[in-house]
Order: structure tokens, then sequence, then C-alpha cells
């Protein structure tokens, strides 16, 4: 199937649309993979072709089912490109798997979207540094609301903002609970050699159980539940403020003890954490090398433009391998 | 000439004690390269197996006179590894044939030492994102010089007490001068595009030229020539903080105007560069994704260990070449 312009602006205009690519099937070209012999002699091909001209299968969705198409491009020897967190956060025997040939995998837009995060770790590991310590603020949404909770505002009000500003999914419990960072630090302390999986990640989330989506509308949640949360986030903000510090949704890995947690922790004002504003991600970095002076990455980590060039980088990174 | 374990102990040996490398040439090995035949015959090797072993020429010396050889290199299409910045900071010809095959040249350690300052530019760069703007600060010894002076203490006392510490070179003016800091910024312009020569940089020299190494012997300008420094560098730190700024070293490269300078500069007390603490460095990259948020990448960006680190990850990113 080539993807001609025709086919390509048509594809801008109903992804722009809010549309699905399934829109797409008055094309004709997508018939081919709901067709099992066509499927077949595309993989014969893939198989005949991956090795030596370097085909890579990549994943900007956001689901948990391609992970066993994924796992055939790595037996078939192909590279794999992800903007996609699930095949990553899966079991670690998926994980193990996807990661055989740690070369012909890239995933950079995983983590912080297009931030040089996951190359930048690549690099210090794989040059023998080894990694103590990373604590992180992978969530612009969660960074957005901690920012404006700081200011005196009330959490269930600029929840209400956040969603508004298309800032939060479309149900903000999905970023209020942790989840999504917590994938985050999983994909991190997997990088450093932790064989765990996502139920043995401590993850604090802003709203009780008894909030949650399985239990409670979301517009219930959004006029009411949210608004019982006030007080207690706003006690934390000021005691945290109290003692010079200020409250962030971070992730927290540690190498020696395997420890690998996220949620609301204080950080002095005037550290990388602390002083985060708005929707900026940052990772710090401790290892051998970068022991007292951590190494500090910071910038926009979320965005279709930041993610979409952090997809392209990892594409044109496996060209070194043809 | 294999590098077996008892000679690379004597190169540790000899070089932890301050010595060169030419002290090893009672091993008989280095004698290799100064004869004529041996030298030809290493040549021929390289050719044969160069582009399909992946053999890399790696430059960790300070040296003017490796760019011939390096340009050979280029010619056999073998790999260049450099933490050495003068064959980049050469002429523009002799930049241009370095980077003929741009994949085939890493050269992370030239620029803020092992800092992922380049292969997060690259990245960026390759991705096709257009990098409009860089502020960095790139000087670990300028940097602890500017915040020790921000401190209220005199410019004199401060090189004094850096240069005992080992923080300057043996000649405090040779970071001074700003030519270290102008040699980074003519490599991040050159890889932006720029097609600019070291004496196009506008350089700020922290002395004036009367008091230049040809001019002033170091001890005349250590114990008299600095001290007259001191009260302009101090009036213009309280007049920046009169303002609610600070004076640091400063590169700055737009690529619209192909403006590139390094200089003393004021940045408000909560920039990045203005929050810069001892000796780390800062690279703030503003691009089309990068705009509000920039990219800002931070560490120490000095020291032995991370500039190996740098090189040795350099080398084998190499690896998927081949």
């Amino acid at each position: 199937m080539e993807l001609n312009d025709k086919i390509l602006l048509e594809t801008c205009r109903i992804k722009l649309g809010g549309g699905s690519l399934s829109d797409l099937s008055n094309f004709g070209e997508r018939k081919l993979f709901l067709n099992t012999e066509a499927t077949k002699k595309v993989i014969d091909i893939a198989t005949l072709l991956g090795k030596s001209t370097g085909l890579a299968c990549v994943d900007c969705s956001a689901s948990s089912d391609t992970v066993n198409v994924l796992k055939q491009v790595v037996d078939l020897g192909c590279c794999i490109v992800l903007a996609n967190k699930k095949p990553l956060t899966s079991t670690i025997e998926d994980f193990n798997k996807l990661i055989t040939h740690p070369r012909r995998i890239r995933h950079e837009s995983t983590v912080g979207a297009g931030l040089p995060v996951i190359a930048s770790l690549t690099r210090i590991l794989s040059s023998g540094d080894p990694v103590h310590h990373i604590i992180g603020s992978l969530s612009g949404t969660l960074g957005y609301i901690m920012s404006e909770v700081e200011k005196g505002k009330p959490l269930s009000q600029v929840v209400k903002v956040a969603k508004s500003l298309g800032y939060t999914e479309p149900d903000p419990r999905d970023d209020l609970s942790g989840m999504d960072v917590a994938r985050k630090a999983l994909i991190l302390a997997r990088l450093l050699g932790q064989q765990i999986n996502l139920s043995d990640i401590k993850v604090e989330s802003l709203f009780p159980k008894e909030m949650g989506p399985d239990v409670m509308p979301i517009n219930d949640f959004l006029d009411g539940g949210v608004l019982a949360l006030d007080s207690d986030i706003q006690e934390r903000v000021t005691n945290a403020s109290s003692r010079g510090n200020v409250l962030r949704y971070a992730c927290v890995i540690e190498s020696s003890s395997s420890r690998c947690e996220v949620g609301l922790q204080e950080f002095p004002k005037d550290s990388p954490l602390g002083r985060l504003k708005g929707s900026d991600n940052v990772l710090v970095v401790y290892s051998r090398c970068y022991n007292e002076q951590p190494l500090v990455i910071q910038g926009a980590g979320a965005g279709n433009d930041t993610t979409a060039a952090g997809v392209l980088a990892d594409i044109l990174d496996l060209q070194d391998l043809f």
C-alpha cells in the first residue's frame, strides 16, 4: 500500500477533524488488512525485506492490543518505534521480548513526548555510568494542576478549567489517578533493569476509590466529588509552603532499593521540580558521573508536534542500522 | 598494536601522574607510528577494514594538528569520535569535510562534556524541527567565577581561588578570554547550518588586550592586572542586581540573523541561566516545537569521568552503522 499525497492529506483531514483512521476505509487500501490472505502476503514480504532494508513498525496508538503484533515484528527481525506506552508496560515478559534487540526498538515519545529523555538515559547507561536515582515530573496535566493549586486556587476549579482547555483526558480522573505517570515510571524503571510490573508501583491517586470511574459518573465527580478534595489538597499545599516547599506529582525511582513510586511529594522551591511551572516536564538523573550535579532535562513534555518529532527522530535514528 | 591490560594500566599510571603518552615509548609499541613504512601499513589495513568492520578514530587531544589525519579518516570511510574541539573549529572547509558523512562523526564531549547536548540537538534537527535560538552557559569555570562574584567577592580573589582549586587552565586568562566558549558556540552554530568561522564570533574577553598573555606575564596578571578589573565587574553585577538580574558569561546563537556571540549578559534571576549555580552547564534551545517552553539541558559540564562517558557513548552509538 503506497501512501500517496492524496491519502496522506485525507488522513490529516480526518484526524484534524477528530475522526478515526477507520473512516479511511472508503479509500479501499485499508481493506487489505481485513483480508487474511493479503495480511499473510504483507508479513511474508516483511520477513524477506525486514532485516536487509530496515522495515520499522511504528505504533502511535494508545492501545493494549498491539503488543502481539509487535512481538511478531521482533521475531521477523524488524524494528519498532513506539509512542504508545501500553506495549512496554504490559507484563515483564512482554517487555523483555520487545527489547530482545535493544538497538532495534526506540520509544522516545513514550516518556515526556519528544524530550530527549530516553535517548539520554540510554546513552548514560550504555557508557557504563550506573544510574542511582531518577526523579521526574512527567505529566504536563498534573504539573499544570499543581502549579495552579499552589497559587491558592481550589483543586475542583483548576480541574474544571484544565478540562475546558483540553489539558486533561476527557475524564480527568484518567490523569488524577496517576496511572499515566505510573506507566512512564515503569518504562524508566525497566530501562534501569528493574524486573517489575505496573502492580509493583506504589501509586497515589488524587481521588479515593469511591469516586472512581466505575463507581461515580463523570458529572457527579466534576460537580460534587472533586469539591470534597479541595480542603485536603489545600492543607497539604499550605503545610508544604510553611516548610519552604511546594507539592509536585512526581515519580521517584531508586536503583539500589528497587523503589518505584509516583505521588504527591514536597520539593524545595528552588529545586528542579520545585521551580517547575505550568505544563513543563522535567527529569532529574543521578548517576556516578552526575552525582552532586544531576543531569536535568526540562521542556514541553506534551503536544502533537513534539510527540511526532520524537517519533520521527527515532525512525531516522534507526537508519544507522541499515 | 594490541592494547593489553599491562599497557592500559601503565597508560593510566602515567596519565594519573600528569605525564604524557610519549612516556610510553619505552613500551616499544608507540615506535610503530614513528616509522613511515609501518604507518603506511596501518593505513592500508584501515582502508580495507574501515568501512566493513567499523573502525573509529577517537581524538581526545586538545591539538589543532589532528585535523589532517581526521580528514584522511573521512576519505577512508572510517568513523570519527571527538572530545577535541579544535578540528571542528578550524576553517569552515575543514568542518564541512569532517561532516561529509554526518552519521559517521560523533562529538558529544566537545560541548558540555558528556551532557547530551549534541545528541539532543541532532535529534531535533533531524526530525525537521527548526532551531531558532540557543542560549547557553558552557564554561564551568566562568560559571563558577560569575556565581562567586555575584556573592560580592572580588573577581581577583575568585580567580585566584578557582586557579588553586584546579578549576581554571594553568593560565586563567585561557578561560577569561572567552575563546573556549567561543569554540563551543561555533560548533553549535555550525550544527545549525551557519557557515561561519571563529573570527566571525563576537567574543567578549574579561581582560583588556594590554593584559593578554603575549604582553603581561601570568604572575603580573594575577598579582596586579586582575585587581584593576574588580571594580568594573562589581559595578556591572550591582547594576544587574538592581534590575533583578544576574550576570552570566553566555553564548547566544540566533538562526534567523546568523548572530553568534559570547560574553557577559544579564539574565532574570529565575531564568535557566539566572538560577545556574557553581560549575553547572546549561543549554536552552528554542525551536518550532520548543517555543514558549524551551528545551533545557543542565548538569555537570566538565570532569574526566563525564567527558570519557560521553566519548564512550559516542563510540557505542556508532556500532549501529556496522
